[in-house]
């Protein structure tokens, strides 16, 4: 199947955060099942990631995957993947980047196009191309590995840690003061 | 103890590249101790510090500790700590901060140094503060865990992935063709 990829653009913020909704798997539950039903576009989602994305100064980068008009999805649409990315930086290595999201559309997958859109993202030059995975989601796992990455976490023992809401307000409350 | 915590300036990339050498403690080997004592500054890793970080648009952000000159460390410096960090990006939570490195000397250590450089970071206007650890790293772990924050890897199984050198290079090569 013919894909093109291309950066994303203002117009296609739309798309995008409909692509968003539909890459969250976790939990695969009958609630999300529902909330996928009756908010299939989130305006919400929308407006940040236009905002966010496509201004002066980008938090983040993006790369959509469209097909042609005869191969639209079966809900009407030609873009059906993407690959949001962002520069993180290593004091040893120096400018990285992060593949924040992949997903393709499971209709178009076995195609090619997530690791075409992966193969694009590392272009931008940069020495690491990183991501994350969840353990349990072996079909993903075992594409990164075919494609030679290293699992950190497996090998090196590197752990995520996050610090959100009231753990991170009371991390603000303790800041010493100016 | 008293220190301030302010912003890096150009003129502190120097300490900042002999501050990031010394927080390298893996592999604790002989090598390693031996690179440190030959080569205690590197020029290279501070000529890429002040290209990158403190330009127009700098790949990163870092604060300092700074004690005051009568608690100067044993080698002379006032500068005795850092966080380095950047904004990573959600697309359900919008804008992150990523603490890429969090040190302070070993022997200015139990003055509240670091969570002092990690609270200010804390004060960035995000919804997320991320960072990671190593499993080996207990003193580090447990500091973050007695602050409130999650081990996403522990709770959640996310893992850390890596392209880099040679796998990095293939990706490029397979990249579709514009």
């Amino acid at each position: 199947m013919n894909y093109k990829i291309r950066a994303a653009r203002k117009k296609t913020a739309k798309i995008l955060s409909l692509l968003c909704m539909c890459k969250v798997q976790i939990p695969p539950s009958p609630l999300l099942k529902l909330f996928k039903m009756y908010f299939p576009f989130s305006f919400f989602l929308f407006s940040e990631l236009e905002r966010d994305g496509f201004c002066q100064n980008p938090f983040f980068e993006c790369l959509v995957a469209e097909v042609s008009d005869e191969h639209r999805s079966k809900d009407g649409h030609t873009v059906v993947g993407y690959g949001l990315y962002y520069y993180t930086y290593s004091t040893w290595k120096g400018r990285s980047v992060y593949l924040e999201d992949l997903y393709v559309m499971p209709e178009f997958r076995g195609n090619g196009i997530g690791k075409g859109l992966m193969c694009k993202v590392a272009k931008v030059k940069c020495v690491r191309l990183q991501l994350a995975v969840l353990d349990w989601n072996s079909p993903a796992r075992d594409f990164y590995a075919a494609k030679g990455a290293q699992d950190l976490t497996d090998s090196e023992g590197w752990h995520f840690i996050r610090f959100d809401g009231l753990s991170l307000d009371n991390l603000v409350k303790d800041a010493p003061k100016d």
